[in-house]
């Protein structure tokens, strides 16, 4: 199938008014004024664990909703996506029908249109989904992640370690208080290497220490029984990642509006630490009052 | 080498002010006031005829050119541009230290910077980059594929066919001319699927066909050469694509203005043909005045 017969077929009924029916060289799209734009990528191949575990239509939702989260974390609402297939040659027709309607789900659940792309082909069994994800943010409220200080809490969005006991989970990216993260976090970022290495991110621009209790950090009942049983250690689901809830820093003072106004929309937020004077670490309590060990503190993509 | 570390050796120094030194989840940019976001996207793997013959400075030029003709087929002026990288495992660290030379070479050439990206792997042998570029447009002056009328010239900005004799070669985009193809085309799209094809999709979109007459297609002392010689046949010329020249619809009463215009930019315009009635199809008569026969129009991505 040529590629301008599977972009009419599958992608124009995604593609925004901007998008212009996919029918030029590129999108033209009205920013609205006094708004800017925040801008995120993220590719997923075949080989990263849930490209191949997942069927398409939950794939394409999960590349979605990996943007999605980062947009979140920079407090932006979302806008509309770019998606650069590189699809491999013998591709049944099948996946990528539903790959697209995954799309065309989450483009429903979180409002956000297909600008353009490209589809390319690749060696057979080669596969990257790449999406360039758009946002937008009234000027000066993007969060960033040198912006938390000494006496700041660590928050997390909600229950940490489901996608390390179930790789077929898909996220729900949090970008339904994206209004609250602008006016309440003082730095985010999104948790899709593991607690240790995504907070280490805020902690390293900010150039703060932050402690964290581990009795604190909000686990499903599924997880919470898996580090009881010793199936896995609580390091284990740290670092993990793939959770794409939010972890963020908020003054001490503003947390329990925070807290109430995101339960308003669903979102359960924990306190899990605190922001600390010295060298960017991440150090995690246990209830003893010992730190745990971690022999490497995240995801390593390479 | 992990992923932070090469993002900050090698493309950290590519970053805009807007990237934030790519420490964020997101690039936050301005968005001058009062032009319009023009969005577009660009794959090559490896694989594809220049991902392996290229070095990787010219192949990073290519990737990134190819994204740039596409703004300025739309008349936009360059912006900024998030990179995706797919990279197999194995992949040599020059590699990418020549790849960044490259892009940092075209930042200075063309006045873009990169906002941000991704860095994945994926299995040996793979290699994907993914480009999507940002560029500007006054409101309303962005050029489509639907604006030619009957009468209007078809134009085209250099020589065709040189790709077609040299798969080393990389194209110039004519980004120059971009605020020229604003005021004076009516419709324009970018060479890279080859003539009959992409000047193809104008008529599609505008509902027309166009007639070209070889005798008036530019071509180098070399391509002439080659089609004399026997070695190619026009069609072969023709179909190849790689050009990224644009293809314009300028109105009769505006070539000479626009010609003197953008050879003042040093881009050389030639008429060759004319947009009319029917159905939307590209002919192309050779000096008898006989339609050349095209088994294919252009290059086929699947």
């Amino acid at each position: 199938m040529a590629e301008f017969e599977l972009i009419h077929k599958y992608f124009s009924p995604l593609a925004g008014k901007g998008a212009g029916g996919l029918l030029d060289d590129a999108a033209i799209l009205d920013i609205p004024q006094g708004q800017q734009l925040i801008v995120t990528s993220d590719t997923s191949n075949r080989g990263d664990h849930f490209v191949d575990a997942l069927p398409p239509k939950e794939a394409a939702q999960k590349c979605l909703r990996s943007n999605l989260s980062d947009l979140a974390a920079m407090g932006a609402d979302p806008f509309c996506y770019q998606l650069n297939l590189a699809l491999p040659k013998d591709l049944e027709e099948d996946w990528l029908a539903e790959f697209a309607k995954g799309l065309a789900a989450d483009q429903k659940e979180f409002g956000i249109f297909l600008s353009g792309g490209d589809t390319t082909a690749m060696g057979a069994g080669g596969l990257s989904v790449s999406i360039t994800a758009l946002g937008l943010v009234p000027p000066g409220q993007a969060v960033k992640r040198g912006g938390a200080r000494i006496g700041d809490l660590a928050v997390v969005t909600g229950p940490l370690g489901d996608a390390c006991l179930d790789r077929f989970r898909i996220p729900y990216p949090r970008t339904a208080i994206a209004p609250l993260i602008r006016r309440y976090a003082k730095a985010a970022v999104d948790i899709s290497d593991g607690l240790p290495a995504d907070l280490g991110h805020i902690c390293e621009v900010s150039g703060l220490a932050a402690r964290v209790e581990l009795e604190k950090i909000p686990f499903s009942d599924k997880v919470r029984e898996a580090i009881q049983s010793g199936a896995k250690t609580p390091q284990d689901i740290l670092i993990w990642g793939e959770d794409y809830e939010l972890a963020l820093a908020v003054a001490p003072e503003d947390f329990e509006s925070f807290k109430v106004a995101a339960a308003g929309q669903g979102v359960a937020l924990a306190a899990i630490g605190i922001f600390e004077a010295g060298a960017p670490k991440v150090t995690v309590m246990d209830k003893a009052g010992k730190p745990l060990v971690f022999e490497r503190t995240g995801w390593q993509h390479f």
